[in-house]
């Protein structure tokens, strides 16, 4: 197959959701309006991000379905379909490829973990040939997952096996790996950063594309990292990344994912809170974060109209 | 509710696959006939033996319905229904109700980390809640979930807020975290133990049952075990304890869950390989397997007609 | 050489400090009667209760000489050797054997991990070398030195390898390898428990001997569990044993050690605070822990006096 | 104080061992020479690269001592002086100040972990008055501490309490991390980069300077990635740290320190191998890693004559 390359900044979407807890689908048009008008050049679906994890797999497929339908092909859609069931994950890719999404992506189960290489080329071999004509990555996020497997190996063995593997989303902070992998057999497979926090360290190393989710509230900050670094004005480009660190222990001090909705709220998108384990912001928190957002200037961080040359 | 007390060796039943890795629902009969036959008192289904969480709900509720059936109400039947979302555990626990299981059991999600035990008396509430009627014991098992929440605390709050909140599965080697839950609030829960190689030392500690895999293959000897402990024979409780220890040894040198439906299928029992990402003995691996525990006398642990009294 | 074997209650002791932080070793013969009045049939010197790894190596062996001779030779005294520098334990381990120490034992390094059973037996040949005519006990500890080595191949290859090489203090949870260890080759090594709070069901599993922290405050409430599991009474040893994890659950608020000290005060020994980086109780910490003990009976617990049949 | 920084490639010396595994430092005069040919611009003695914690305390001050007078303030000599015991900690850094080095550094205890930002501060702040007219570098490396403590909040409180605290050497992935404490307080800390295998990475977050092991063997290749970076062609950094990245993964194939060692013994430098628990290449091994070494060019990698324009 061809090779397939992501680049630009892919925004690892929210899943919205009502008071109740279910899900809103009809916020979603709203929010894919949103993403586009920040210039974000791609939706990662059903991701950590998104919840897929917690959503069942009935409303994952209508969750994919909905960004797939209100994006109408202007950015690529990748749909995220690791589950602890490889038979799940291999239905939801099936209709990852049904509905027209353009990618599909996979973590491995996090339960049992992944003994070794060779265990993860199988898995993922099931998952992949679960959307034959779709591009396929490997969702590596250790953190969550607890399987740490060498990548630079399993693309090496994966890239026998699995007919459709493309690529990493890389969710580590192992920059060394990550340049690895993107240079394998003279750059054959796509590798995307998944660290925002990171995202100049990974420019310099070759990243040409990130997935995250801060860039669903600030993709204008993180072009200008980018803007700065691609004409080799690095003093900026840190100054940039400097903001985003910054804003990013801002939210920290809050449940993470809640506190990412919340200011998705602020900003006049209904996605409400996020499903247990992860809860939703107190209103006293929600006032709290407001104010420590407030004390670093995050508005102007996340306005899309802010000019890119200084 | 009055308190549910479990007792005995409740098997954590294997979930049978035919070659092509479809649950393979009838031969699920003559498991239960084997079990029962074993001596066993309960059956812990879709747990992490039964590799519920490999399975799509709708093979889960599936294999739930067998068990259930074939059981009769001889004996009571457990249905795991944790999944990392809380929504589709929730749905679990309403069908295991609707078909009549005694007592459901759950996983807290292993993909999203458990922050504290408030979040996890949230998450286990709204599991518990799908199955008002039935009594639920909140499933420990950290080294899978990644989830180490003090369960004392978990205990005293979940007790308050969580109605059927009956006690735990207790799958962890710290036996005075499991004491002290047994005593809490005078013995107001049932804390079910669940690391068979060190059953002897749980008995001493107060276990009133056992809930694990080894029991599908050697529960008889498991039996001499606590019938030398209930006569005080302390000496002889070891040497049977010896023995299950030098087992699972044996086993353990194999990837383990497929190691143990390769006993049973040495035993006539059609239970097949494991889901990925656990897979299959290999001819070769099963035959070294049969000569290990030919080795260590194995027949004899698992014969159901081993006398008693020695 | 002939089989070494320790039994009874080992008391893991403490090093007195002054209130400059130095070593005062004109406490210890008070610290001695007090133990040997407890009952305590061994001491442990400088292991991870008395700070061996924060002491200099000069004050390791003035703590070291200062215990030996207080003792007179009553009871066996074990001297803890391990060190990250191996030439250091094995001066040590030589000086501990000079001065007429009984026994010496050692954690492996903590900076470096060992990285598999050849290299732990190759450093703890080394360490043992030091002191040849005393037996050596490895000191498994896996939670501070983060080297989970399996223990039954260790004394297996060490066996062969390192001519004293007597056994175990086992710091860890799993009784299985506890037990696994304990009966190899026809218990041939010695292993002793380390793991106060789980003592009854060690017992159960064939332990002979403890070493542990608590059994500086508490011996008569662990002979008591001991006295009860000889006499077969179960009921009664469970009960001792439940009181000994409520106190440990009661400083177990507070920074371990450090609070351990405190009730050493508490009760007219001077051993003062911890080195860094433990640090010692404040006031308000020290009223408080008074009155957590005082409201779980700790004074009863701890009567030397305190009739051992009811 | 005034503000220390350090800059460019700065060796973490190995510390020669002659056959029998003792100290030679009469090969250490050849090593600086070496060094100071292949252009580094500070040494780090006694570091996790030169065993540190694998010398007793005698043969670190020697040492340091060696590498100091060899240096002849050439380029700054950097003592590390971390210790499980504070007081050891604090007499090396004592004998550094006294030896005329010019910065201490320390990792924290390895034993026992440190439990907050507030408990590390006071540990350090012992240490570094060891040595109170030297610069002091706090050397974070948590997979070997197993202390993984903020950062950020540790520069902010211990600029308080440390009146010689100088910066870090960070040796960690996190680049948000790094990022974060170069600029805390208008970049009053000097942060030193730890993983070589980044440093590319860094340099683009604001790293002026590395202290690492392969700029032992290797400091031509890493003064190209730095000399390409700062003439803004990033594509030609970016080609030498692949360069680098393919070389650690060959040594990382064998034990890491003891194949760095082989390595500087095929360039005729007398170092031996490593002391326990990391040991030294069998003669296969060596053969093997020579091997490995020419099939990706290694010679061109280390010449110290290297051109730095293509």
């Amino acid at each position: 197959m061809t090779t397939t390359t992501l680049s630009g900044l892919i925004a690892a979407t929210y899943t919205p959701l009502n008071d109740g807890g279910d899900v809103n689908l009809s916020a979603i048009p709203q929010m894919v309006d949103y993403l586009l008008s920040q210039g974000v050049s791609g939706l990662y679906v059903c991701g950590s991000t998104g919840e897929g994890m917690s959503l069942t797999s009935d409303e994952r497929r209508a969750v994919a379905s909905a960004y797939v339908e209100a994006t109408a092909k202007h950015i690529p859609v990748i749909v995220q379909v690791g589950h602890n069931s490889v038979h799940e994950a291999c239905q939801l890719a099936e209709h990852a490829q049904a509905i027209g999404a353009d990618v599909i992506s996979a973590t491995c189960p996090s339960y049992f973990k992944v003994a070794d290489v060779a265990m993860l080329v199988e898995t993922m071999a099931e998952v992949a040939g679960g959307a034959p004509d779709l591009p396929f990555y490997y969702y590596h996020i250790p953190a969550l997952t607890g399987s740490a497997i060498d990548m630079g190996e399993f693309l090496l063995k994966g890239g026998e096996r699995i007919p459709n593997l493309a690529g990493l989303k890389y969710t580590d902070t192992k920059l060394f790996e990550f340049q690895h992998c993107l240079e394998l057999q003279d750059g054959r497979f796509d590798v995307v950063w998944g660290c925002d926090e990171m995202l100049l360290g990974a420019l310099a190393t070759g990243a040409r594309a990130g997935i995250g989710s801060t860039y669903n509230i600030a993709a204008p900050l993180y072009r200008r990292i980018i803007e700065a670094f691609n004409q080799g004005d690095i003093e900026r480009a840190r100054h940039w990344q400097s903001r985003s660190i910054e804003m990013i222990r801002a939210i920290g001090r809050y449940p993470f994912h809640p506190a990412m909705k919340a200011i998705l709220e602020m900003r006049g998108l209904s996605v409400g809170g996020c499903r247990l384990p992860q809860g939703r912001l107190s209103m006293a928190e929600t006032k709290s974060l407001r104010a420590d957002l407030e004390a670093i200037g995050f508005n102007e961080l996340q306005a899309a109209n802010l000019p890119l040359a200084e």
